[in-house]
């Protein structure tokens, strides 16, 4: 059989790969070198008390007979979608309409698969490159312009200092979907609830759907920027939200996200979306883990959404610390104060070029701003999760070797 | 934006879903009855105590600032696939070709994904439910044609008592992509290595890829028989393999399956199909979760692999006892030896009428194994997934209903 012409299509490895490699490539010839990643957007601090406790009772029940449990519903856990519903939306959406999963990676894989390759995609420009390679994947777009660097039929918004970090929705007047995410990844830029109604009022009059990435709300610092595109109006007739447990509470390797879909979202021909998304929901994913999704509702209690906030407390204190360093040795930096992420400009050079300055002389991985679109280009994302002795070290060497 | 086309072509909701609305149904029309389910192939036995333990000890680690760990990579623990590789293959494939994952229901999505829209299928009739959705799905098939009961372009192999369960090859000679359950679900019927060996030198000539599918592999009690298509010559050139922890060790709540990818694979232009699979691995997955796959580890080492072996055999006698009741009252069944599906033909009768009359009469929930594809229809498949009480007592009930 002949390979998938749509894979063909993708360039290089996938980002965060490619860093590694780089990174053991340096390591090979630098093997005393004490490397500190401020790159990859991996949380490092161990699990609190009450939501450890609660994954240890997950895991015990299940080696009893009144505790075990085997084939879950799919969508997940009812209570769990009901607390998720309760406690992070304020109800605004209800419990049937979230679906559990192992991740928001994973669920706009499937998101993908639901819209098919018919279809035509913007994204902000940077952006989470599972959007575009994803997209790519499944044949909704033409093949890489190298010149561009941008591939054919998808709509690139740029998203720059310039605009304060929104696009020009004229751009995307004819697009099915669009891949929104705020706070950002990688920019830190967050939108106001003036911003995300125009971008409803776009895409209701357009026809689109936009899939809203919520990854980092518990980020949000500001109580007058929106957590949820849904505290907007309207936002129930065009949008559907993608959002994970793996930044607020540090389960990257722990595995849980999720998707709401509102009842209210449909296609041109009146068909809900929410349908078929449960239907590929049922059909190429079989739930969350039993034991996460257990522990996911501790982490929803009371002592548990007081943890969460101590862990975001604790990565928000490294973004400020990153954010200062960089500050004062003169680099043009944005976001860090909402998001955990700091997106700092280095103009006029190229971005894997300073990635590999950065990696030689202060030995700090960092992400090359080219890596999540052309108009990340000269930039870098520094990420906030780490040791605070780590952060602290790792903003010593850049000051000295960025100062 | 429209919806996604071949969505639209599938037929009602997908099997277990539908089963599970018939019961409830049932069950609010009669609030008192007892049901007992030998439908889905949930396992029901509590997790035995070193799995357990590992699974404890792997949630306390993540509390611990040593024992922490967040993003692992896409492809899995490298001790994790090692290990799969030595202990469940003996060493004939490499913890390099193992990529472990969530369950083998969700690498199938995946493997679509891979291969995309532009491919023929050929599904072993009758077959799990997710082979057919899925590629209908993606764009692999034509509409479904309901007087066949098929949906077009797909290639439909009917593995049926005359021929022993194993498919008349010539009729999937010009397929790209042929997925093959052996022990199978849901006949329980397991091929031969002679019978493999036709298989792997039919998709040899016609340059079709197998995916083998051995989610059952430890359930086959004959030595004889080939617990992976990797033990016979020429597999790995074209073959790959799905498999899973959750009907051996009890894991369809706590999700772990894994794909095995030779590096032999290519397709025609010579491209490894490893590579691809890596690609599709890293955009649109994250990794099992790291409790779970911590724990796999224990699950083989000795202690384990005992445990493993005795998890087994309880359902074995299941199947056993569920075989027995049937054969005595007259019922024509297969399977059910060295796989935990018991096959029941019901000459002239419609599966989802039979179904009915079991849940009515004896308030036990079947398959219905039209549901599997059209050759099923007449047949039923019972699960020998139960508490031992249970399983007795439903045979009390079919010895006296069917009897």
């Amino acid at each position: 059989m002949e390979r998938n012409k749509n894979i063909a299509k993708l360039r290089e490895g996938y980002l965060f790969p490619e860093i590694n490699r780089r990174k053991r490539k340096f390591l090979e010839n630098n093997p005393n070198a004490k490397i500190i990643s401020l790159g990859i957007g991996n949380t490092t601090e161990p699990l609190k008390k009450h939501i450890t406790k609660a994954l240890v009772e997950a895991s015990t029940d299940l080696g009893t007979v009144e505790g075990y449990s085997g084939y879950g519903d799919e969508q997940g856990l009812t209570a769990l979608r009901d607390r998720i519903a309760e406690k992070l939306y304020g109800g605004i959406v209800s419990g049937e309409e979230v679906f559990t999963s192992d991740g928001a990676k994973c669920d706009i894989g499937r998101l993908q698969v639901m819209f098919g390759n018919d279809v035509s995609v913007a994204v902000q420009d940077p952006s989470y490159p599972v959007y575009v390679d994803g997209s790519v994947i499944i044949g909704a777009t033409g093949e890489f312009d190298d010149s561009k660097k941008q591939f054919g039929k998808m709509t690139y918004l740029p998203c720059t200092p310039e605009n304060g970090f929104f696009p020009d929705l004229e751009r995307c007047k004819k697009t099915d979907v669009i891949y929104f995410c705020s706070p950002n990844n990688p920019t830190g830029a967050v939108s106001t609830k003036k911003q995300l109604k125009e971008l409803i009022d776009c895409a209701r009059d357009n026809k689109s759907i936009i899939v809203y990435d919520a990854a980092y709300a518990e980020y949000i610092t500001d109580k007058k920027l929106p957590k949820t595109i849904f505290e907007i109006e309207g936002a129930r007739d065009v949008a559907l939200e993608v959002n994970s447990f793996s930044k607020p509470l540090g389960f990257t390797g722990v595995r849980l996200g999720w998707t709401v879909v509102p009842n209210e979202l449909t296609y041109d021909g009146g068909e809900k979306v929410i349908d078929d998304w449960n239907r590929v929901t049922c059909t190429i994913f079989n739930g969350a883990s039993n034991i996460v999704q257990k522990a996911a509702l501790s982490a929803l209690d009371d002592a548990g959404l007081d943890e969460m906030r101590k862990t975001v407390g604790f990565y928000m204190e490294n973004a400020a610390i990153i954010r200062k360093t960089l500050k004062d040795v003169g680099v043009e930096v944005y976001g860090g104060d909402n998001a955990p992420y700091i997106w700092a400009r280095f103009p006029g050079r190229k971005s894997w070029d300073v990635f590999e300055e950065i990696l030689e002389t202060a030995n700090v991985v960092t992400t090359p701003g080219s890596g999540f679109g052309p108009a990340g280009e000269g930039f870098l994302r520094f990420s906030s999760f780490g040791h605070r002795k780590d952060i602290i070290e790792a903003c010593e060497r850049l000051e000295k070797n960025l100062g």
